[in-house]
């Protein structure tokens, strides 16, 4: 959907003419009251479910979660997948025309917050005639669920936070810090300005996706799936370059196959959006404060080896929400997974979230 | 010292005319047999102990562990500090001359284990006319310390183990190979021979550190010390490039400073070294089996919030000493530093220390 008028950003800039994709799972129904909106994390899009027609592999981010039949069940709710401004899969991003300089953006790209997508979505949800959601995301995306309880209270009726947290921690922002300055310093990444000299700052997104890689798994499963295992068989090469380890072989794929797909500037947006987002800053750092206006119902998870969202992040939610008299469910999901674990298929977690979605779906019959 | 013999090296090649630096503190015995050897972790040298003449800075990095008085009381013990084959402090490493082609060795420097590193080491002590000793090292030092135990169990009456892991696990080694990749994907690494090219991979070895120094801290020291403290005041600059966290300046800072001093080469072949240690890989990763020629009494000593290596990991030495009835003190030290803790002040940590020295010294004064 293009949007000719100027969305002001938090930052005091704005952007104008720009495009939000989108996609739709289910129907809407007569009185608009089933609209289930997810937002994404960092690499995702608006591609939550389902499969491109002729396109074996294009499950969508979430399939295992949405559809006919599944946890949020498209047969009753209508599920709206954004894909957020500065993306790189089909919103206005950093590699788009900047309307008023008839450049591409690169490195002038606005930046973008968690409050700034919320608002651009809340735009589309206007244009679509919604009025009222449900609002869903894991990681990210559900920074950006808590969010739209903030600045939409009226409009959410209920929220799913997954694998989330009210803010970044130190840890979190210096393992993104050190992804930027890999991108940031790669010779092809040009100030931000590669497009116009053909290249892509490969080397620093090929580093940048490795330390992703390792902060969404828990040590557990990486010792498990990979331990000290050998890439090929058991004699040592006595190499400091080549591959010797099977840890270092799946990395190494991960960094290349990222590498040829995303594009640099929407990882220093996004990782920077996920620095910024802290709605107890204004309050002094107080959550229940922050958190009063939120009249949603929630539904939080959170996973006992994810180490990078840990369940203490998702507990300072509930906790806060609690001190505000709010309707809240916490399911904290014994999971081996890492932070990975909310993408993944898990009977607790997905049950957890069909029994949510199901009393939403009673509330709505009984035209609550 | 110098070597004039070549030093059979584990990958099978040998190196020879090599250089060891070393450092000695207080006076070696009559008897020979006060000497406690120092082994070295990544980033630190031969200078353990004392500062150098007229230069006030020049501390050795475990000065609050090793000096007259100290918990290793250089008045009764002759401390040695050794630098490593492959170091960029002194010994011989990829940036000094190959004796057999006149050419600086850069990337052809020999892969160097734990084990080739005890050998070198031993061959020192034949040099010194010292035959037993304590052996004493933190983290990469620990493993050192670990297998002087096996590879010269008669020579070893002591081993203390501090920080250290019986071999890195999935998640370490995939930390070291996000930085290694960082310095061998940098343009100026020149694939290892940048020296000819009158060139230092900073960027690479900027990453690298920034990567160690986030493993280095504990979660809870991170948000203590730097939490989301802005560096300056409390507006937010809206940018991606510019630093806007604290934590993001104390990174690159050291990061910066780092690139300054140390080889590249030097980085890839230590962590090469800690990937590759695994004493109970040839037992079938029967720790107990492994350590059954261990005849050494042992300090091992952790700490609760070393992400890095765990206590868990020290505890699984333990437990394969005392499967085979050796004499072992443990200390778990709960202390909320990281694995940094192991070169900072503590008191419960230098007591433990110091006491085990004490025994040591009253078992060498009853003439054990």
């Amino acid at each position: 959907m293009h949007f000719e008028a100027a969305l002001p950003l938090q930052s005091g800039a704005s952007i104008r003419g720009y495009d939000v994709a989108y996609e739709t799972y289910g129907q809407l129904n007569a009185a608009k009251s089933n609209a289930v909106l997810i937002c994404h994390a960092l690499n995702a899009s608006h591609h939550v479910a389902g499969v491109y027609e002729g396109k074996d592999k294009s499950e969508g981010w979430w399939d295992n979660m949405i559809g006919p039949g599944k946890p949020v069940d498209t047969n009753h709710f209508f599920v709206i997948g954004v894909n957020n401004l500065g993306s790189c899969f089909g919103s206005t991003g950093p590699m788009h025309k900047n309307p008023d300089t008839g450049e591409i953006y690169g490195a002038d790209f606005p930046v973008v917050t968690v409050e700034d997508w919320v608002n651009a979505q809340a735009r589309l949800l206007d244009a679509m005639g919604i009025e009222k959601l449900v609002v869903m995301g894991g990681s990210l995306g559900g920074m950006q669920a808590l969010s739209w309880t903030l600045q939409y209270p009226e409009r959410v009726t209920h929220a799913v936070v997954v694998a989330s947290a009210p803010n970044l921690n130190a840890e979190n922002i210096a393992f993104n810090e050190v992804a930027r300055r890999a991108i940031a310093t790669d010779p092809d990444f040009h100030g931000g300005h590669f497009y116009r000299h053909g290249v892509v700052p490969k080397r620093g997104l090929r580093i940048a996706r490795m330390i992703g890689h390792i902060t969404y798994l828990s040590d557990d499963v990486m010792n498990e799936k990979f331990g000290r295992l050998l890439r090929d068989g058991v004699d040592l090469k006595y190499s400091t370059q080549e591959v010797e380890f099977q840890i270092e072989s799946y990395l190494r794929y991960q960094g290349d196959k990222f590498a040829e797909y995303f594009d640099a500037n929407t990882y220093l947006l996004i990782t920077r959006a996920l620095d910024y987002f802290d709605p107890a800053k204004k309050f002094g750092g107080n959550l229940s404060a922050a958190l009063a206006d939120a009249t949603a119902k929630f539904l939080l998870v959170s996973f006992t080896t994810d180490w990078r969202f840990s369940p203490a992040r998702s507990r300072e939610i509930v906790r806060a929400l609690l001190d505000n008299g709010r309707d809240v469910s916490y399911a904290e999901i014994d999971a081996p997974h890492g932070h990975d674990a909310f993408l993944l298929d898990d009977s607790r977690y997905m049950n957890a979230v069909r029994s949510y979605f199901e009393s939403i779906q009673r509330s709505l019959d009984d035209g609550q």
